[in-house]
């Protein structure tokens, strides 16, 4: 089928057409450029909420609830739930799905797992690409929930409009996020499992870290249980407050513009790879063969490798 | 200090030389192609060992044994525990210094840490450059033990001669690795906790798999039980045969040839990346103004850009 047949079927509802343009996306083939420009002018609708968190913290029984929250509000949602193709996380692959079956009938809600191993920008390119097609087929809300942890789900989390960080009572979980910087990646810290003990103390711990930071927006603190279905209002409710901030604001535009800038590099890096693997695949093998021999250094190959790249 | 003090310093075994060298491959600023440069004649004694697994497997036990093991061939040897910058990774990281203390005062033994948020290159530059420090400075073994899971940790791998993949009996650990084609880069198996129930079973599991792949080295699967320092020298033996085996037959010219390519690629790359920064910074915003008015698409943003680039 042509891309842009594909693309008038998935607009028009077909639920396999726009889980073929997600494929497209996972594999990182030459459609997916063509695909990706025609999709491109009807994009710019949908909200993304990004779900990140340690393995065990029920991201997934989250997402499951703030799915039927935000439907209750009759606005249709895609869920993507991406693998950065992680030798370890396939088991928490498929408990999502099964996890996320009670929305199967539903057709204002679309669920696609994603790996990424065939595209070559990887997750950065990946995961806004796959954003935009649940956007321009007309969802309202793209939840795009991480599996796994690691730098890859950094970058995932870039590409949402408000990053939930899910966090379970006595782990440590909150030293951690504070450690490595996660403060500045959450918009909404949501402390789940919090019937457990231990819950207040670490609602009492972010806020006193919060304090800390000079930031203009404050995350708000949710406590959720999630499979009780409770405080899900209330996490619905600090995302809607967290919106309505950017957009006032102006920071939504702001975030949506670095976004842009970061996604373009990455186009640019990829297709000068490409261009690399093809025109100069010869004079590569050349260079490596003197690198192994010490004949020359690595970074003195790159410079020829860059010099036979100038037209 | 002059980067040539520092190598010649880290040459002659100061520690703290050697650290500040890894610090420049962390930091990936300006003296690091001068570092990697000068280095690059002094490399190509080392074997690399990379130590991966789900967490939990106890790498790091295992990791503390080996290089104990290690000593006792009089050999020396470098450690190094990289962290792909996760968020939720810096309590298992402090776990294994912790834990790697035994061998602070040995002078034969090097152990650092390594994060790699400043490295435009990533993982996949820093990795490899890293273990290159570790080589030049006489360490006849680098072992690369990598923190959290994710696709980074794969990439790590790729940097070793031999790589060792830990799993757990009872975890269904076996099942994963097989899914997620961790097949292709495990070359030693390692079940430890082999006293734990279910042990046989993921050792007949892995046999069973292993039997299913037409590749020409069959990973040998060992058990152990690093906590008790059992199985270590089985775990020794089990590198030593790969070392040979690859040898033998030229496959460890090919592997570093693979990996010297991949490398060359990245470091081009980051290059080029730098020149789209630096050259087309105002181009880069303006087009990005007019990808979000949506008058163009990010493909075609990129084409322009792309062009710009020529000279």
């Amino acid at each position: 089928m042509k891309v842009e047949d594909l693309i008038e079927r998935a607009r028009n509802g077909e639920r396999r057409s726009i889980a073929r343009l997600i494929s497209l996306v996972e594999d990182g083939g030459a459609d997916l450029a063509v695909a990706m420009r025609d999709l491109y002018p009807f994009t710019g609708n949908a909200y993304s909420i990004g779900v990140t968190g340690a393995p065990g913290a029920g991201k997934s029984s989250l997402t499951d609830r703030l799915v039927a929250r935000i439907r209750s509000a009759d606005l249709e949602v895609g869920v993507l739930a991406i693998d950065p193709s992680s030798p370890f996380s396939g088991g928490a692959l498929l408990g999502d799905r099964v996890r996320m079956q009670g929305h199967a009938t539903d057709p204002g809600v679309f669920i696609r797992s994603m790996a990424t191993r065939g595209h070559l920008g990887g997750l950065s390119l990946a995961a806004p690409e796959a954003v935009r097609v649940l956007d321009a087929v007309g969802n309202d809300i793209v939840v795009i929930e991480t599996v796994g942890v690691g730098q890859a789900e950094v970058e995932i989390t870039d590409a949402c409009d408000t990053t939930l960080v899910v966090l379970t009572p006595g782990t440590g979980d909150a030293v951690q996020a504070a450690k490595a910087g996660l403060m500045e990646i959450a918009d909404v810290y949501v402390v789940n499992k919090a019937d457990r003990p231990g819950s207040k103390d670490m609602v009492r711990e972010l806020r006193h870290m919060l304090q800390m930071s000079d930031a203009e927006w404050k995350p708000p603190i949710v406590e959720t249980v999630a499979i009780k279905n409770e405080g899900i209002d209330e996490l619905w409710d600090a995302v809607e407050k967290h919106r309505s901030y950017q957009q006032e604001h102006g920071l939504l535009e702001q975030r949506r513009r670095r976004r842009i800038v970061h996604e373009l590099k990455e186009i640019v890096a990829e297709r000068q790879r490409l261009r690399l693997e093809t025109e100069c695949a010869q004079l590569l093998e050349d260079l490596a063969t003197q690198v192994i021999a010490r004949d020359i250094d690595p970074y003195t190959a790159a410079d020829r490798l860059l010099a036979s790249l100038q037209p």
